[in-house]
């Protein structure tokens, strides 16, 4: 920043990992600061599907992610700030971090129709009319008051070709531009920019240089993990963490994989998100030291084992798969309150453990055992 | 008991109302005691549906009731057994009452067959049969290790005809002889036997002098609450509890409505169990000082206000109607779960109230003053 002022989201550098070249820090915004690389529990409809903000807040996360689409279409932004913003709203007092809403359309609503304005759709819920624009994504966020605003963008799906890739990252950062310019309250709320560019080398560096180039707080990698095989996203981040700002967060959208989670954090990044733990909780499987458990199975009928016995979480402390094998089973919520604490906990002791690996300059090893142990994580 | 031991769950009167003749005591269990005239939430298979153990007993609750016929069937009371009971199983150190599955198989099951040996059923989950016997619900019962163990009955339905009445009762009192007979661990189960005989003033006080006959720790009154007028049920309580004996503790069966839990209170009733609770919660129901209120209603979508703005629990203090009408809309496990706590919270606060009431003489006043403000409570 040109400004002497700290812009309302910093990164504080604390180290760079001797054998991996990850990077430790800490991520400051106006509802706390959280160490790097850390993972963000999605709370797309305003809550962390299952938890409690106290729960969520228990499991280690200082940092929730939240949907504009979502949030926009039910119960409205205006709802949102006339409860006093997004925060107040779902009882959350740590960070909120807000997408875009350019996934979402995407991926959900039908019939979408994307000019150089914005996205034209129908809502996934009763079928009506809207048309999102960066403008809009930026009015409703600037209601939601989260910390960090996410660029309208375009998420190039995959796979793409290339001229469709150039012309989708073009507008991207056309659209930032405008995200820019609408952004009203810069001073409270962080904006992040977010580089696309599909699976192409060249146009991943292209779309670098362009969104670093608006001075941001921060930058995100969007366009990943929608079905590429994980070769290709290493190589892509390999080609763009180098180019981005050593002083700013670095965020890898929609990740979640303990083993990606890895992966990212030796490229460079410094946040994450997925829905992945509360969903494949809702779906009665859980994340163990060892691997995936699948513990609807009717092997844990009788087990009377903890859903992984070297974790430490309420969960595992308390219960027993046979215990929680019964309720899912049986339809009981609590199943999925249980699985899908246990698997968000899971994820927050997993980037402890990277950042306590980046601390000893021993990431590089981290990763080596931790595939020899739980390879069931790979893709 | 004529033994010099005290039986393992015991009631000791602390006083009666003057106003009201209701009974302000304390129960006695092996796992713990609670003050009465108290309300049980319902944990049908292991878990009040929608909260934590931890949850419930913040409510103050601190003894569940929990269901023999749901927990033989799924998971089965061998694997319970073998978790080290169902205190264990589920995480629960308070109080555990079972019912005996009598109710449920008239309910649940297809094709229902009573002999004098026991019911047989289809299982509501795959159809399988099966036959609850006295002898059954009792080994069923003994492998869950609940402190409460309740007698295999016939819970006659409402209505019926005075000569099917009296052959259902007569068959309850001789079911009641080979559960006490069957019953393994007397010393820390205590058994209490059930009343019945529909509407029917001289039928229920022939059931009742027949099931006081035998020397049990506690007895219950079954067969109201499934459907006959509020007078009824009011003037059945008034031929049996006068008949009861005063050291025992006495269970009403299926009452949870505000205005019953005032009523039974009144009849000299100790303990009370009902779904509603939770069930209503579940539906976007909840209790208020001011009588129901549905928080699915459109009118709360802009309502920042907390569910009952005299409620202190946790709930009202955080959440706002706004707020949990989201949450249900939208589909979120979580505002299930805020819900069903603040109703269960309601009831507890309600029980202590009424406690309060009987302490300071004037339970008759609080039945006036309560009609007066949650009207609609009434049916």
């Amino acid at each position: 920043m040109i400004s002497q002022n700290k812009p309302p989201v910093w990164y504080e550098q604390l180290k760079v990992c001797k054998q991996s070249g990850a990077r430790l820090g800490i991520v400051h915004t106006p509802h706390g600061s959280f160490e790097t690389p850390c993972f963000m529990p999605v709370g797309t409809q305003a809550t962390v599907k299952g938890l409690s903000p106290e729960e969520v807040r228990s499991t280690g996360a200082r940092i929730i992610l939240s949907n504009t689409y979502h949030l926009w279409m039910r119960p409205g932004s205006e709802i949102i700030r006339r409860a006093g913003g997004l925060h107040k709203f779902m009882n959350w007092d740590g960070a909120i971090l807000t997408d875009s809403g350019g996934f979402q359309v995407f991926s959900l609503s039908d019939l979408r129709n994307i000019t150089e304005e914005g996205v034209g759709f129908k809502s996934h819920i009763d079928g009506s009319k809207h048309v999102l624009t960066p403008e809009k994504s930026i009015n409703v966020q600037n209601d939601l008051g989260s910390d960090i605003v996410m660029a309208f963008d375009e998420c190039t799906p995959y796979p793409a070709d290339e001229n469709y890739a150039l012309r989708s990252l073009e507008r991207t950062t056309r659209w930032l531009e405008r995200c820019i310019k609408e952004h009203s309250r810069p001073k409270d709320q962080a904006l992040f920019g977010i580089i696309q560019g599909s699976t192409y080398a060249k146009l991943r560096k292209q779309s670098t240089r362009e969104i670093t180039a608006f001075d941001l707080p921060g930058y995100a990698i969007g366009g990943l993990s929608v079905g590429e095989p994980a070769q290709l996203m290493n190589a892509m981040l390999e080609e763009v963490t180098p180019l981005m700002p050593e002083d700013k967060p670095r965020y890898l959208m929609g990740v979640g994989s303990p083993d990606f989670l890895i992966e990212g954090s030796i490229r460079g990044i410094d946040m994450f998100d997925c829905v992945l733990p509360t969903r494949i909780g809702r779906n009665g499987t859980v994340f163990t030291n060892n691997g995936k458990l699948i513990v609807r199975d009717a092997k844990y009928a009788d087990d009377f084992t903890p859903l992984d016995p070297e974790c430490s979480c309420p969960v595992c402390r308390n219960y027993t798969r046979a215990y929680i094998r019964h309720l899912i089973k049986a339809g009981e919520m609590f199943g999925l309150r249980l699985t899908s604490y246990h698997n968000v906990w899971y994820l927050m002791a997993h980037m402890e453990k990277i950042r306590d690996a980046i601390r000893e300059d021993r990431l590089g090893d981290f990763r080596d055992e931790f595939y020899s142990r739980a390879g069931s994580f790979r893709r």
